[in-house]
């Protein structure tokens, strides 16, 4: 840890974000919880309250579970660099088998009473959202982990890569937004403009929302908290360097 | 314009991106005129059209306006900086004075109908961006404009201010969502579901906003396509750096 070959420890202030991040989103999920296990009966899947799942597996997968996702880069900052990348990559797993869970209760759900499927701006969205994160969850593995794609084809695409991700949680953290919106509106119709607790609750639930997007976007466009390169990684830059002649990676 | 003093001109990809954005931008404010005109009766101060008045100023002023200040140091790459930041300021002002205008418009048609104000999340996060406006803008301009900041107060600032400045617009993007999403459930209800055609060109008009706003995102975060520092301010920045011995304020 103290070895010289490696950089200096996490920012302290980098620290002090994450763990905000991290009480934030508990705090989604909490929230989310709270939310359908008192105002609306809890969880079951052979029963009305199959609908249930969908919005708590949309919150854990496509929101905590893929902005922690993003986040490891930050954290794990001295680790290698490929135990880092496998982590990037097998939580955007657990995120997605999650969230193809939620979706499949919701379509389950429809089916059994008769209701449309993808109607609604929140349904488009969160297709996007779905036909997005798989083609860049393919796309990295095959650029990244996959040992095929060269030094020169990897500099290249990481900035496409990383600013889709960014992308597509903040289009999930949108996406949950308008499903949450949709939910009380069915349900409480006008009741919410008496500020009924549900609606209170639901409202606190979209800020908080909102808040873990922001703060986790802010970790990440933070310049001075990238993580930084290691040894062995700067010498094989550097070296690509030379080989290019200023075609350096990271100016890309 | 070819003085070896300027820097290159614009990247070609930067161009087409710009005037992607703008194509896109004006298909949102055109989209909530024709979804205004052809399925609300269109706009007026002195009647229930009132309301419509609200979404049609709030898209051209924190959508389009505000994505398209946030563009301007992208744009105007070889203007002189002061220039370049009094369109900015300005820009901002126009897309306040504008909201502004929306906002009265709401509440006011709220008392004329004696419906409730500030209840839903659409409502609190538009008083969220309301105020983040307002502080990032009298911010901005006594850190920018006013003479007053030291040359490295304004560096410590700048990321924070750019930050904020995207997540506003995001935050704004977002709400302009969840309120179409609102006027959507409230007047089509159960119809939205049968595929009604202001249903199905709401979802256009809303996957247009978040097809705007990411499109801006994008622009905004390209490291390659920043506006390149002028020969003066260079000069400067060296200066500063000289003096403060490597804390350099384009690392902060």
């Amino acid at each position: 840890m103290d070895s010289p070959a490696r950089p200096a420890p996490a920012p302290a202030a980098l620290l002090y974000y994450v763990a905000f991040s991290q009480l934030l989103g508990l705090a989604v999920v909490a929230t989310t919880g709270t939310w359908l296990g008192v105002y609306r009966g809890g969880i079951a899947w052979e029963s009305a309250l199959q609908f249930n799942v969908h919005p708590l597996c949309m919150i854990i997968g496509l929101v905590f579970l893929q902005g922690d996702a993003l986040l490891v880069y930050r954290v794990f900052r001295n680790e290698a660099k490929r135990t880092t990348k496998v982590l990037h990559g097998l939580l955007h797993v657990f995120a997605f088998v999650i969230a193809l869970v939620g979706l499949v209760a919701v379509f389950d759900f429809h089916r059994k009473k008769g209701y449309a499927d993808l109607y609604s701006l929140h349904s488009w969205c969160g297709i996007l959202v779905f036909v997005l994160f798989f083609v860049q969850w393919l796309m990295g593995f095959s650029f990244f982990l996959f040992p095929g794609a060269s030094f020169s084809l990897r500099s290249r695409y990481r900035p496409q890569h990383v600013f889709l991700g960014g992308a597509i949680f903040l289009l999930s953290v949108g996406t949950a937004l308008l499903g949450l919106k949709e939910a009380l509106l069915f349900e409480l119709g006008t009741k919410y403009s008496k500020f009924e607790p549900e609606g209170v609750l639901a409202n606190v639930l979209g800020l908080l929302l909102a808040a873990f997007g922001a703060v986790v976007l802010y970790i990440l466009t933070r310049a001075d908290w990238k993580r930084p390169l290691q040894a062995e990684e700067q010498a094989l830059s550097m070296d690509f360097k030379t080989l290019t002649e200023g075609d350096s990676p990271s100016s890309q």
